[in-house]
């Protein structure tokens, strides 16, 4: 019906993340009767990231910089590394503005049964940047799951015989959360590990 | 935070329609993580479709050729024009295979609030069609709603006085719709407008 052009276009829009067949054309003509003002600069902008967006040789973060604006930024401390599963969560833990050493992102999660060793991740890098380099702290930021937990106690394994401190986040009720809400396995973790408060 | 380019092509990804800006930043990252599989592909389609697709002169369907594919198709019965809202309105008629006519794509719906009137769409280019081609029925598709009736009987009115047919889509149930679930004026219009089975 339609021709190659749109084809194509609505089956490489269709595999982008939370878009499917249907939103793609609705995309697609957005975009069609908006040339001018929204495909041409979004045509600039892909062909801009697409060339000068890369990997930053140290922490993995996505940057036109590398090293990246972060690993090259003289107020970050250095000593600190936190250790991420992907960029999305190193910009997540960003946005909160409240940490301010450097990253490692590992490119995914230990998962035998995807076959995802510890050679598929960036797990030596890190272990090489951890005893080169002028370390004391390691936290471990992978998610609360069972890959997740198992990629950090992995990680910590490696790191037994270096110096460096191995940290973990808090866990507990999240903010704003409320209890008739909240799974068992996150309120019983917040009631052992409860805090005083004066 | 961010570089600029990311910053910039995250604004316009949040600009297109169903995303906002937590999925723009999931969409550019997926991109960013297939380089070559995905956001290469992504670029080259935009680009092309930005130089080689436009509106065609006849019926307003976006297309690399002009006239657009239905309306160069010798197979395509030009004597009736189905007269749609937009170009999804007309591909989503095309997808059902049902239709072998031509098409009118008026450019939007008749809406005094908005301050669109006759002039701001492609009406006058429609009357012109249908006066002067050999043209025998004018399918009034817009949709059921008031702008969209609205539009329809302005459309209606203006060729009057001309030798064509003027039609509507058939109102009723859709197909596997539930009673139950349907609203008052579709119930209503489908048992006054009831046919016989035998």
């Amino acid at each position: 019906l339609n021709s190659k052009e749109i084809k194509d276009i609505e089956a490489i829009f269709a595999r982008l993340p939370g878009l499917g067949p249907r939103s793609a054309r609705r995309v697609i003509l957005h975009l069609l009767k908006k040339k001018e003002t929204l495909m041409r600069p979004l045509s600039n902008a892909i062909k801009d990231t697409l060339d000068l967006v890369k990997n930053c040789d140290y922490c993995g973060n996505f940057d036109t910089l590398n090293p990246c604006n972060i690993c090259s930024n003289p107020d970050r401390d250095k000593s600190v590394i936190c250790v991420v599963e992907n960029v999305a969560d190193l910009w997540a833990l960003e946005r909160t503005g409240t940490f301010l050493g450097t990253y490692h992102v590992l490119g995914g999660l230990l998962d035998a049964l995807d076959g995802i060793g510890p050679e598929e991740l960036y797990i030596n890098r890190l272990i090489t940047r951890a005893n080169s380099e002028n370390v004391n702290e390691i936290i471990l930021a992978t998610s609360t799951t069972v890959p997740g937990q198992t990629t950090a106690h992995y990680i910590a394994e490696c790191l037994k015989d270096s110096k460096v401190i191995v940290t973990g986040l808090a866990h507990g009720m999240p903010m704003g959360g409320e209890l008739d809400y909240m799974d068992e396995g996150t309120i019983g973790h917040a009631i052992r590990a409860r805090k005083s408060i004066f």
